[in-house]
């Protein structure tokens, strides 16, 4: 995996290198399908090791990737995003084991059942294939997707930033050392070879050789994705993602649950977005919140109910309700019980993950039922939408669409299954 | 539901009626989600009795389409799939009971675990939300579709072939007066008010309104609407069936299945289309099946060594080897073991049905593992690929992608799931 570009490739060069890359996962895939956990799990800790080994040669290759962003004049955050050092590097190597201590989903017997007529037919996990996974500028998701895919028995075709060319690069490189060292194709995960935007078009061409496409990043990247793929895509749209407390909330837990789910981390998708109070808690627990919100730091915009508390409160438009902010900033409404703040999470919200903080079982219960979301939770911050906060070792996204895979996408999630049929010379009459 | 034509219609007044029927399937979608078993249950038995009550108008409608298909002089074949008679009524309605008396997959505890910080982790069963079913000339689909929509708790939107329209509007009907009768919105089944083929072209854009469609019928429908949707599409392509005879295979059993596999019913997608024996028992077991085959009346196109049996075996081309025939035509070849067999199936196979027959039961699991396909079986007839056969009640068809469904596609291939979390003031570190 060279740093070469292709300003000088032609349509038809870039259409051969991707279809010859495309092969190449084909077959790399069709042996990991068959590989031993041993094998995937060997390739993922020698990974490991070899980030480690080579961090000296990654952090220099990062150096490269920065000056040129800073060059660039990129926004700080980006290039904040893009920057390793020891302590990332670190985590991508640590993760990489965690993945590989997981169980593996491939061969999984998921259901068992026999016929009347003796047919024993069980229902067995197998990989899905190559999976194509487009992202930005955090070179981590190289580590972090590479090592998901290989768990799951599937060939990765990886299509990084171009800010991040240099890094990824050589995190791919480090997985090949482990792919090698294990004895498993180098084809398993692969980096496109070009920087050039004309490879994801084509790239998205390609449902002979990819099977899924996982768009990671911005929401600009995720609608080109959507509308240009021609192989089904696993994708995270918005995340407006909402606190509602209830009349029987726990002040104090709603209290912190308020603040940890908006300001513990801004710019996740699992950050609230919007903040909805039963009005029956309108005199003893809006106040407070708000307060708590404003002293963290934060911006927030109000119905006229949450104006009336502090003059720092700005009115909240329409557009607020449906806005993912990524930032300090909260809309805050009231509500008339969990009804009203039903009603507004299906109007406003993202499918994505809704938390109601309530003392009440029987009102939790009626929330956790009717939210359609991937993830609903009870008195408990919506920070914890997350893979890694699942138990699931690591994550390549979180899916807002209900097929295949809703929440979030780890290991288990890149899987299909196959029906295993056993007879004893069964015709059908 | 009434025999309107669009024919009068402009492209503006089908987008609107479109869009009204999109956006009542989507409301009745919100309301299905959250019925109980026992209401989605009566509405089928309810359904069942309609359709037994009102057999003398159903048989009249689909006289009509009947007439109407001799009049176009459709191939018998299509009259035949066409043509309702008392038993076929009978076992619509008997199809829709089974489903009411099956589990209901909504709201199943699919996986639940404890995370270390306390967290309740579960996953619950939930709908897809509107199913688009886009079939063709059997009006039975009509009943099968939208029952196991209703079962999952999915609005459907059904779009039958115009020669079915009569009857599938009554069944339609049929299906109003079970919802009616359990208090469930009519809008949770509609049928497409029009026959005109500008309708699936419109329905296939309505990605706000359907959230996922499944084609049934011919090669010709599942590659219009592969090309056209802009909404996920679980489709059945091809079905290219192996049966593979190995050396260690008990000979009565390898002639039994053979013949069953090709020649009980030869156009369903399960038929075998491909014969592989083994060349270690090229001499004991491969004339005894052919000229059992032959002797069903069943075409033999050959490989050499099939050709040298008898006069009557045809010489197979390339291309036989990559030919669904539904029809009394089998390809047959000798190949060099499993892994002869396994690498054919690769290559030629189709992803959706294949069977091996062998006393050896290492050389079994080394075929149900290697050969990737929706079902494999052993021992057992290819015939077995059907959902009802698998114990689901019914299908809505056989799925060869991968991705959401593989395999036969019931009541519980049409769910997704959601996230429940349950917390004591969790806040994320």
């Amino acid at each position: 995996m060279t740093g070469t570009d292709s300003a000088g490739n032609g349509a038809a060069e870039l259409q051969t290198t991707m279809t010859a890359l495309g092969k190449a996962a084909r077959s790399a895939a069709a042996v990991l399908a068959n590989a031993s956990s041993e094998a995937k799990d060997k390739a993922l800790r020698e990974a490991a090791t070899a980030l480690r080994d080579r961090r000296a040669e990654l952090l220099q290759a990062n150096a490269q990737d920065v000056a040129a962003a800073e060059e660039r004049d990129l926004r700080a955050a980006l290039v904040d995003r893009l920057k390793l050092d020891d302590s990332r590097v670190a985590a991508m190597a640590s993760g990489l084991e965690e993945v590989a201590a997981m169980a593996d989903p491939i061969g999984t017997v998921v259901d068992q059942w026999e016929r009347p007529n003796g047919l024993q037919i069980s229902r067995v996990r197998t990989p899905l294939g190559v999976i194509g996974i487009i992202y930005e500028s955090r070179p981590n998701v190289t580590a972090d997707a590479g090592g998901l895919c290989l768990k799951s028995g599937n060939a990765a075709v990886l299509r990084g930033g171009s800010e991040s060319f240099h890094s990824s690069g050589l995190i791919g490189a480090c997985l090949h050392d482990g792919l090698r060292a294990a004895g498993l194709p180098e084809a398993a995960v692969q980096l496109l070879p070009t920087t050039d935007r004309a490879a994801v078009g084509v790239m998205l061409t390609m449902s002979d050789y990819i099977d899924i496409i996982v768009p990671r990043g911005g929401k600009g990247l995720i609608e080109r994705v959507q509308n240009e793929s021609k192989i089904p895509v696993i994708a995270h749209l918005d995340g407006i993602c909402h606190v509602y407390v209830d009349g029987a909330a726990d002040l104090e837990m709603a209290r912190k649950i308020a603040v940890n789910a908006k300001m513990r981390r801004v710019s996740i998708c699992g950050a609230a977005e919007t903040l909805l109070v039963d009005k029956r808690v309108h005199n003893s627990h809006l106040e407070p919140i708000v307060h708590d919100l404003l002293e963290a730091g934060c911006e927030v915009r109000g119905d006229p109910a949450a104006q009336a508390i502090d003059p720092r409160v700005a009115q909240a438009t329409e557009e607020d309700w449906e806005t993912e902010y990524l930032d300090s900033i909260i809309s805050v409404r009231v509500v008339d019980g969990v009804d009203g703040a039903i009603d507004h999470i299906g109007e406003h919200g993202s499918h994505h993950t809704d938390s109601i903080i309530t003392e009440d079982a029987a009102v939790a219960d009626h929330f956790l039922s009717k939210v359609d979301s991937a993830i609903v939770l009870w008195n408990a911050s919506t920070q914890f939408a997350d893979g890694g906060e699942f138990g699931m070792g690591a994550e390549i996204g979180i899916s807002t669409g209900k097929l295949h895979a809703r929440g979030p996408v780890g290991a288990e999630q890149l899987t299909s299954y196959k029906y295993v049929v056993r007879g004893d010379g069964q015709v059908r009459p």
